[in-house]
């Protein structure tokens, strides 16, 4: 009888089994369906999540530029998303996951490579994701490195040089130095530890951006005399929503890097990350406070992004407490940062170096400082910021110099006095408005 | 022993059971809890994607229109939301999904009626998700049909005619031509398919805008002497900020519209439907920099909604090559649509009728044409189209016509001049700000 | 051979135990690591909505006041996030959850305590997500109580004040009153009953806004010779960005608010939300259509959220027509309550007390009304309103009458005047728009 009920209640995960288990045979060993759905279906929330950080680009970059140059920004973001995706499905992925390689550079192939069968669809490899959710996480990402070169150039260059230059260090510069770490390659093998793009996402397009701004020059008017003279953004909300759409984005950013829904790694980078932007707000605002006499909105709004691009290379290995001081500390690294490049006379109308770039550097060396993994050592975190560095910025003062030699990168004097909205696409961002030419 | 050892490992999937799977009995056949809960939990995620597509159509409409016009539009935008959930409540959801009926017409009864017992609560029928789930996914749909007519007749509908339009469109048209397909009627059977609504949703809204479009004439100004005169939109950052919102709000409504968490279908409808929305942008892009010879924000904003329009109807079902081709073509007809709808002097203010009635159309052939399953035929696709376009312009004009006869569906000259924010509303929308009557 | 099939069969369940089940000892009894996984998904999902709608706070406010303050506002709101996670952190979260106390006050001393061993990172006590994600997910609620002031304050309050009061009302008064019902206390004890905060959130910051602008006063100019002078608002975009944000962001204040991804609960949350925010548009469009003679956007706006609000305590608990009530009320109440505060001289720039205040209360005091659950009594109901209403008022009111002693709350006329933005920040939010000083 005993034995009887048993066997009734056996039969139930058997049916499950038999009903829900059989089609996952494609599924990875030890993973099952149920697990792998949530997996797959975090890395999908956390992809459209870094999809809306372009929108948080766009109109962050806008709201700190003049409103005669707004349409500009918001064509060049809108483009570079297409572009980055498109871009990424024909030569990124592969160039950026090419599989067994030398370790410097690689390719598998053009296009997407599904594997054969229904692997791709149902379970990838030994992931926790399809193929298609492993491309279009990746895809996401790619495009932003371009988007942080858009905000430093912002104002004077030239449409088509620019859209040309970003296809060319999306589609292949971004991929293959990415490739050294997140594909396998030699600093990966190294034991250099990014855990979600400090610098393979904001150093690389920092680095980028760094060379574009010395290629192009400071803005009209920004330095007369040898007077830094401010140029105001035209809309502070706009900036705000752009602050607060990427700190969303950004949960998408790190906590799809975990690569699984797995409840500990998430939840922590969740905290490490919200904290980590809480305490570069904090900081930048008491810094800007003391130095600046007044507390600046556009130094918090920085300083947010200073901790969230500090916390990025480490959020799934350092302790909450360590977060906080990597968030404190970038705070205050970014508003000394903004001031040593106008001290320096490089114009970067939305702070982008001192984000992405100085920020970048900062929370790569700090998981040399703080991971609580005694693998991850400082010279290694080092000599990858060193790696980057050299390599990205070579590679963007190249591109940019042959384009400024070829089809000249930046707009005429009488176009950059009277608007890129206009003269580049014939209609003004604002219209009905009294707006006066800054 | 190693009898007793097999039992001891049997224990665990057993406590499982007894625990975890016990009181699933209420779930489908074959769906585990736990499956059933990631499934539904991605339903709610696709359901709140959707809602946020109408801020979205909010800030597209108004960015596209006149500053004077604004109050009225943001206006209509949330009211439309109200009406569509709550009517959506009252008949809409029964008169989409009637159970067994004639395939024409049929009705389950006024207001929601939740399965006996738990069922509706636990195991809804045999779906993967829960009876309330099923009704606020899909009611987050009704309203976008209407909205989108919003968009076209914007800058001198009169607004209490056109509450009383929308609300019959969206509470009796949309839901009774919805059942046809997605309620398993007449067109179901007869082999039609479209995913997530390229024709169910924009094909129905856009049917509905030209019938609107058509008995309410042009805007004042828009056509002088036989010329056409541009009318600007007030801003391009909202324009943006809506185009981004809806872009991700359609990770919701085509991912959502596999109905389920699959991770092989979810992932191919994410890809599909960036790069498809992505070829859109460069392809309106490189046209409209061809044909007018400047790059158009307006024109790259629309082509990445007519890139997703178009894949709506088969994202589930036709390759990435092919969502490429499909998002490219779209994004040229998009730019030729919105030239053509001037030329034949049809005033639409935002181009909706380019974006959701032709791409929506456009998408909806496109299935009979790059499908992968060989049971979509082209002439049944063609079929649908006819079927939603004589039936729904026919029932919007009508429903437009007797509204103009009864209370008159246009503001006079002079609101039509002053703006509809003063007259209808007796609030600017913006007010500090010096600003032109354009 | 039967037999053989059969284990053959029986090796699959036993493989997804054996390798998928063993590591999830630390699980609670009868959760399996999927269903954890899935839960704790959903609860990180609920946290990034809840973070969002701080940018809703932050639109929403400055939209409805005028141009000048514009900066100042978006700082708080910024700010105020910020303090928020640090400061709950630091002491809010063990104030709030003390474990075992004596139902008044407790507290688990400072920082962050997770649980020995794997526990907190694994199976949090016998919940269904980490230690970590009841932390974030709590943190991102503590922060929206000191916003909810900021509306009701903004274009007078003296920044630095602000900062020190939201500091102390976010780290000490929230977090202790919030123990009396959500950590156990005797509140609770005694059976009251707020699911997601009608009253200890909403209600807990608008006492707190009701103290705060009895101390400061109204605005210059809002009350001139015994009338009401509307001071209107700067940016209907804005706004209307503001509430769909935070309706978007509702979905996960509520719907997180299970506490798991449990279907029937998040779904039936899901529908009566929303509907209760449509009901709150529709009576609230009747209403001010009716009173006063023309359909007023802001109060449109105000009714969803009033219909968010009033849904907040009870909407795991309540009928969906009951929730269509419940809105419907709400909407009505908003529209009187803002002509009330008006009348009586309370100004508060952007309605915060009708709708936390007012519709908090009567959201709290619904649930003893419509209830499914005979143990929720309205009488009980009752106490907890009064209870909130005592302690917050009288604290809030003490703390920033210290202040007003002290450093001051308010800034001078000629700041007023010309605007907090220039003069607390130095800079303007809009540089290059003609703006006349409202």
């Amino acid at each position: 009888m005993k034995k009887r009920l048993l066997f009734t209640y056996l039969a139930l995960p058997l049916v499950v089994a038999l009903l829900g288990i059989l089609p996952t045979s494609a599924f990875a060993a030890g993973v099952s369906q149920e697990l792998f759905t949530v997996n797959n279906t975090w890395m999908l929330v956390a992809t459209f999540l870094v999809f809306i950080m372009h929108l948080g680009f766009a109109t962050l970059e806008s709201g700190l530029t003049r409103a005669k140059n707004t349409t500009n920004i918001l064509f060049k973001n809108t483009a570079i998303v297409a572009i980055g995706l498109l871009t990424y499905a024909l030569c990124g992925f592969n160039l950026m996951y090419p599989g067994d390689f030398n370790g410097w550079i690689g390719f598998a192939g053009i296009g997407l490579s599904l594997p054969a069968g229904d692997a791709g669809l149902i379970g990838y490899a030994d992931g926790n994701y399809t193929y298609y959710t492993d491309f279009i996480f990746q895809a996401m990402f790619a495009a932003t490195a371009a988007t942080i070169v858009s905000g430093a150039v912002a104002e004077r260059v030239k449409l088509s040089s620019f859209l040309v230059f970003s296809t060319i260090f999306v589609a292949i510069v971004y991929p293959i130095v990415g490739s050294w770490k997140w594909g396998g390659g030699w600093l990966d093998k190294m034991g250099f530890y990014d855990f979600a793009g400090s610098t393979l996402v904001h150093g690389v397009g920092g680095w980028g951006a760094l060379a574009c701004v010395l290629v192009l020059g400071p803005r009209i008017g920004k330095f007369v005399n040898g007077q830094v003279r401010p140029i105001l953004g035209h809309s502070m909300p706009l900036a705000t929503i752009g602050v607060f759409l990427l700190w969303l984005g950004w949960f998408g950013f790190n906590g799809g890097s975990v690569l699984s829904a797995d409840p500990g790694a998430v939840s922590l980078v969740f905290v490490t990350t919200s904290l980590a932007a809480a305490a570069g707000v904090i900081s930048s605002m008491v810094t800007s406070w003391m130095v600046q006499k007044k507390p600046d909105l556009s130094m918090i709004l920085n300083g947010s992004l200073a901790g969230l691009v500090g916390i990025t290379a480490g959020s799934d290995t350092v302790t909450v407490t360590s977060s906080i001081i990597i968030g404190l500390v970038a705070g205050v690294i970014v508003v000394f940062s903004v001031m040593f490049f106008d001290k320096i006379k490089i114009d970067d109308p939305v702070g982008a170096l001192s984000v992405h770039l100085v920020c970048g550097i900062w929370g790569t060396l700090a998981v040399g400082i703080f991971s609580t993994n005694p693998e991850h050592k400082l010279w290694i975190q080092f000599v990858g910021v060193i790696a980057y560095g050299v390599t990205c910025f070579v590679a963007a003062f190249g591109i940019f110099l042959a384009l400024k030699v070829t089809m000249g990168v930046r707009v005429t004097e009488q176009e950059e006095m009277e608007g890129l909205d206009m003269h580049e696409h014939g209609v003004a961002a604002y219209n009905g408005f009294q707006i006066t030419n800054q």
